[in-house]
């Protein structure tokens, strides 16, 4: 997303997003249907919403079937851009703004311009940015373009406990590290962090015996605690305040982490990189030099998990995806 | 310190400090002659250029020859003041801030006002704010009141050796973490950076086989590195971006570290909160919320370090000193 706001006495996410659907008979308001190579996901490898949605495409490999585009770390306050590619243009949509497909649908659109965001390509307009739905509808609406072997990301028998798991995660995780690094007041950043930190020790308890958040299988319970968990260290430890201690100091969520991180489809999405740059240099009112630190090593994310020793079977009855295609890998540098 | 102006492109620090030193003989050009309930010290638990001499006086036990005045931990533009005290007036010296301290001595003093600071108490005109030679002083010219068993901080045999550990670790780790937090620009960082962590590497690799900086026995080198370890984590890491990993993180000299928190003299000085609070609420530029973070949880402080089985004699011929005086003491709550 592009936080338009930042610092507020107390941080509030304005979760007013366009709630159109892709789905497999077209219905809803959009009249959007399930179709090969009309959309295209537009995500930013820097956010954490749209690195969900990343993961997910990745996951159920339907990379033939949505076409993606990224924007660049930096933003201004008007709209991602799509600063990344030559001449500044997205190759497909011919736009160099975020904010052009949203106008395009809605002239004078008043929200924030965020990613991820699908756009319908033939109309250059933006279908929805809702993140929560829209990587759920990539599980159950797509099924017809995922690849031979994909994982189920949001079984039918597990739904109810997960949208419980996943909603907690969302406020108190996903979320509650952005009302750390926002807060403006200290009392609403104290509340902040101990809501925070009660959370990351249900989340480390619940670990402790179990390989993934719903048991012995990846779900998308798993991609939504990733994103954070891979920012944790390099951003939100210190640039949000978030620093009880470091990720790599809890064994228990620092090895799912990792386990997650040397699991096809998670860490060759993650651009390091990218992602300090975004948030330093975005978030002037909370570091106004811009400087981007330089730490922390990241050598440790590849080092052994000993998740195994769990059990588990990570991919249930698929299979791992192959490696990304060559235009869509993480550059070596922004790497591990 | 106060320092003046925090970021800079590239961070250099004024170091034209009144050069005047309280001396046994009374020579040079002041003429203070070393002289019991003359003086008093003023510090403040926040700066670590402070806590230097708070720690030299009580290791040397010179508490009953030189009164302390404690400045509050945050300070304006122009002083350090005496907040903490009952009606807001140092209870020796009568003034609000230490600026008039340095103004009673010299009118219209236009360098930033420092602590550590010695101030005639009878004049009430400061003395020196030469922190480097202060403690020095302290362990050369005030030996006729040091406590019975008072350790040698600056042995003769080691001073070559230990002026060049010393002068390397002021340049490259004590102001090396202020050139990391007030770099200006991207490039200066970097190098901060850079030299800061080749520093780092440098006396781990020295306190590997060596229980103390200068081998078996504790010296002012000690004093001067653990008080930039001590802060660390606590601000280092995270305001001034000295990332590549926690002090937690480096097996060495975090058990160095701990080793000399847990020796009286040294963690009995150390006010957490006061440090957090003094970094995160004065440098606005750097930190403009003002919010001071919750963590890092400090209870690792107080574990087990194993440095005795390197041998060493912390005090060498000498006994550690007794506790703090009740007045003296760090509030519990400020403590791990």
């Amino acid at each position: 997303m592009a936080e338009q706001g930042y610092v507020e006495a107390s941080f509030e996410r304005d979760t007013a997003y366009i709630p159109d659907r892709i789905t497999r008979s077209g219905e809803g308001d959009g009249n959007w249907p399930v179709q090969r190579d009309r959309y295209r996901l537009v995500a930013a490898r820097a956010c954490p919403w749209a690195n969900r949605a990343i993961i997910v495409r990745r996951l159920l490999g339907l990379e033939d079937a949505i076409s993606m585009g990224l924007c660049g770390p930096t933003h201004d306050e008007d709209s991602w851009t799509f600063d990344l590619d030559p001449g500044g243009l997205d190759p497909v949509l011919g736009i160099p703004r975020l904010k052009d497909a949203y106008e395009r649908r809605f002239p004078g659109y008043p929200r924030g311009i965020t990613v991820p965001a699908m756009v319908d390509v033939p109309t250059g307009e933006v279908v929805t940015n809702d993140f929560a739905q829209l990587t759920l509808d990539l599980s159950t609406q797509w099924t017809e373009h995922h690849r031979e072997g994909a994982p189920d990301l949001y079984p039918h028998d597990l739904r109810d406990e997960m949208d419980e798991v996943m909603e907690r995660v969302y406020t108190e995780v996903n979320n509650g590290v952005y009302r750390c690094g926002f807060a403006g007041e200290q009392g609403s950043y104290d509340k902040a962090y101990a809501r925070l930190w009660e959370a990351m020790d249900w989340l480390d308890e619940r670990l402790a015996t179990r390989r993934y958040l719903m048991g012995d299988t990846i779900t998308e319970a798993d991609v939504r605690l990733f994103t954070t968990l891979a920012r944790f260290d390099a951003v939100y430890h210190g640039h949000f305040k978030c620093n009880r201690s470091k990720l790599t100091e809890l064994p228990v969520l620092w090895a799912y982490a990792r386990d997650l991180f040397q699991t096809p489809g998670f860490g060759d999405t993650v651009d390091f990189a990218q992602i300090k740059r975004h948030y330093y240099v975005v978030h002037h009112d909370i570091n106004p030099t811009g400087i981007v630190p330089a730490g922390p090593d990241l050598a440790g994310w590849l080092t052994d998990h000993h998740r195994a020793e769990l059990g588990g079977r990570p991919f249930g009855d698929g299979t791992p995806p192959g490696p990304p295609p060559p235009s869509e890998l993480v550059p070596e540098g922004d790497r591990p």
